[in-house]
C-alpha cells in the first residue's frame, strides 16, 4: 500500500545521487584548464589563446554532460519504479560520467600532438561517449522490460531517439581516426543537436 | 490535469542542479590558492601576505557568484513553468558559472604581471561576468515573453534592475583596461552593492 | 505532535548532505588520473595502458563507495529516527568515504612498487575499508538498540548480511600483505558481489 | 497567505544550498593530502608517517566543520523566516567555510616549520575558526532580532551555548602562539567536545 510511496522516494534519492555527481563532474572540467604563469613579459595573451583546444574541450564535454543529464533526468521523470537491476545500471552510468573528465583533458592535452596521439586520446575521448550512449540504451530498455516505467505517449518517441545515440557516437570513434580536431568539432556539432531539437521535436507534438 | 506539478516538479529539478553547480563552483575557487611550502625559514608571514591578489580574487569571485546564485534563486521563485529554451538558456548561464574559477585564478595570477598581462587578465575576468548578465538578461526576458513566469508584482522591478546589470559590468570591461587592481576593485564594490541594496528596495516595499 | 515529522525532516536533512559528500567523494577519484603530457613522440598509446593500475583503483574505489551509497540510504530508509549519536557515528562513516580518494590514489601510484611499499599500500586501503565496515555496524547496531529503526522483515537480514563485511575486509587486510595486485582483485570481487546480491536475494523475498 | 510557504520554500533553498558547499569544503580536505610517489625503495612506510601533520589537520578541520554544519542546520530548524540581511550573513558564513581548505593545507604543511612559521600558521587556522564562531553568533542575534526566529525552548540555551564559541576560539588564537601543534591538539578537543555534548545536554532534557 505504502510500496509506492516508498518506492518514489526511493527513486528520488536516486535522482538527487545522480544530479549530484553530474553537477560534480560537469564543474570540475574547469580545474583542468591551468592558468598561464607569470612571466615578466607581455606574453598572457597568445598564451591564453594557445589554449583553445582547453577550450573547446571544455565547452564540448560541458554540453555533451549537460544534455545527458537532461535526458538523465526526463527518463527518471517516466521511471517510476526502481529494483536493484536499474540502480546498477545507473551507478555504471554515474562511472562513466566521472570519468569524462579524464578523456577531456586527455583530448585538450594532444589536439596538436603528433597524429597517433592525436587518433589516440581521440579514440579514447569518442569511446566514452559512445559507451555512456550504450549505456543509455540498456538502462532505458531494461527499464521498459521490468516495467518500471510508466505509460505514457513518450516512451516510444525516446527509444527511437535514443537509437540514434549509439549510431552517432559509433561514427564520432570512426572520425577520431581523422584526427582529433574532427572529432572534437563534430562532439561539438552533436552537442549542439541533442541540445536543441527535443524543443522543435516536442513542439511538433503539442507538448 | 497533473502537468502542473510535473511542470513545478521539472522546475525543482532544474533549481536543484543549478544549486549544486552554483555550490560546486563557489567551493572550488579556494583551490586556486596555493599554500607556501616549508622553506626552514621565517618567511612565511610575508609569503602569506604576498597573496592578496588571490585573496581578493577569491572574495570578490565569491560575492558574484553568491549573488548570482541569489538572483537565479530569486528568478526561480518566479518562473513557475519550464520550456526546453529555458533549460537551455540555464545550461549556458552554469557553463558561464563553471568557467569562473579560470578568470578568477588568471586575474589574481597576474595582478602584478606587466601592465599589458594585467590588461588581458583584467579584460577577461570583466568580460566574463559581462556574458553572464548579459545571459541573465536574455533568460529573464525569454521567460516573461514565453509566460513562464506568474504573475507577480516584483517582475517589473526585477527587470528594471536587471537592465543595469550589463551595463555596469559593460563598464568593468572597460575600466579592466586602465590596470587589473582597478577592474578587481571595481568588481568588489559592485558586488557589496548587488548584496545589500534588495534589502533596502525590498523593505521599501514592505515585502 | 509534531515532533515525527520534524524528526523525519531531520533525517532528511542528514540524508542530504550524506549523499552530497559520497556524490563528491566517488567524482573526485577522477582528479587523481594525471593526463600524460604532449612530448611529440607516439608515446601516448603506451602512456596510457601504463595507467592501468590508476584505472583499476578507480573503478575498484567508485565501486566500493557505491555500493556504501546504497547501503547508507537502504539503512536510512529504515531509520526514521535521529540522536545525536546516530549524527556523530554518520559523521564519523562521513569521515572515511572522504578519506577515500587519498589511498585510492596511494594503491594506484604503488601497484608496481617495491613489494614492501606495495604491502604497505594495500595494507593502508584495505585497513581504510575494514575500518568503514565495522564503523557500518557499530551505526547501525547502535541504531537498532536506541529504536531508531522501525518494524520491518528487513531489519534481521540486513543485521546478517553485515556482520559479513568486517570478516571480508579484514580478510581483504590480510591478503594486503600478499601484494598489492591481489588486494585490488579481491577488492573489486567484493564490490561486484556487493552490488549484484541484493538483488537476487530480495527477489527470492519476492519485494 | 501563502507568504509562510513561500517564506519556508525560500528557507528551503538556503539550507539547500548551504549544504551542499559544507559537503563540498568538507570533501575537498582531502585533496590537500599528497601521495607520496613511487621510488623504487622501500620508503613509503616512513613517508606515510612522515604525513602525521596532514591527517591531524584533516581529521581537526573535518570534525570543526562538520560540527559547524551540525550548528547550522540546528540553527535553520529553529529559523522559519528569511529576510536579505539573513541571506547576507549566510553568504559570509559560507565564505568562511569555503576559506577552511587553505588554513587547513598551511597548518599541515608548516606544522613542523620554524617557531615563527608555525605561529604564523597557527594564527592564521586558529583566526579563521574565530570569525566564523563570531559570525555564527551575529547571525543567530540578528535572526533573534529580527523575529525570524520560532518560539522554543532551545533558544535562549542555544544562544548561551553560542556565546563560548567566540571565547573558545580566542582562546585557541592565543594557543596559537605557542606553537602550532598546541593550537591542533586544542581545536582537536574543541570539535571533539562540540562533537559530543549536545547529546548529554539534550538528554538532560528529556528531547
Amino acid at each position: 500500500m505504502d510500496e509506492p510511496k516508498s518506492a518514489h522516494n526511493e527513486t528520488a534519492r536516486i535522482e538527487a545521487f545522480s544530479d549530484g555527481v553530474f553537477a560534480i563532474a560537469i564543474t570540475l572540467l574547469i580545474l583542468e584548464i591551468k592558468v598561464p604563469p607569470q612571466t615578466g613579459h607581455d606574453v598572457l595573451r597568445p598564451a591564453l589563446l594557445d589554449l583553445w583546444p582547453s577550450y573547446l574541450a571544455f565547452v564540448s564535454s560541458f554540453m555533451t554532460i549537460g544534455v545527458m543529464w537532461l535526458n538523465h533526468h526526463r527518463l527518471f521523470t517516466l521511471i517510476n519504479k526502481k529494483d536493484d537491476g536499474l540502480i546498477a545500471f545507473n551507478l555504471l552510468l554515474l562511472l562513466g560520467i566521472t570519468w569524462l573528465p579524464f578523456p577531456t583533458a586527455l583530448l585538450a592535452e594532444h589536439l596538436r600532438s603528433t597524429h597517433v596521439d592525436q587518433q589516440t586520446a581521440a579514440v579514447v575521448y569518442a569511446s566514452s561517449f559512445f559507451a555512456l550512449a550504450i549505456v543509455f540504451n540498456v538502462m532505458w530498455r531494461y527499464a521498459i522490460r521490468m516495467r518500471l516505467v510508466e505509460d505514457d505517449l513518450h516512451v516510444g518517441a525516446i527509444t527511437k531517439q535514443y537509437r540514434l545515440g549509439p549510431i552517432m557516437y559509433g561514427l564520432l570513434v570512426a572520425v577520431a581516426f581523422f584526427g582529433a580536431k574532427w572529432c572534437l568539432g563534430l562532439s561539438i556539432l552533436y552537442a549542439l543537436y541533442f541540445a536543441l531539437p527535443p524543443s522543435l521535436w516536442r513542439k511538433a507534438q503539442g507538448l
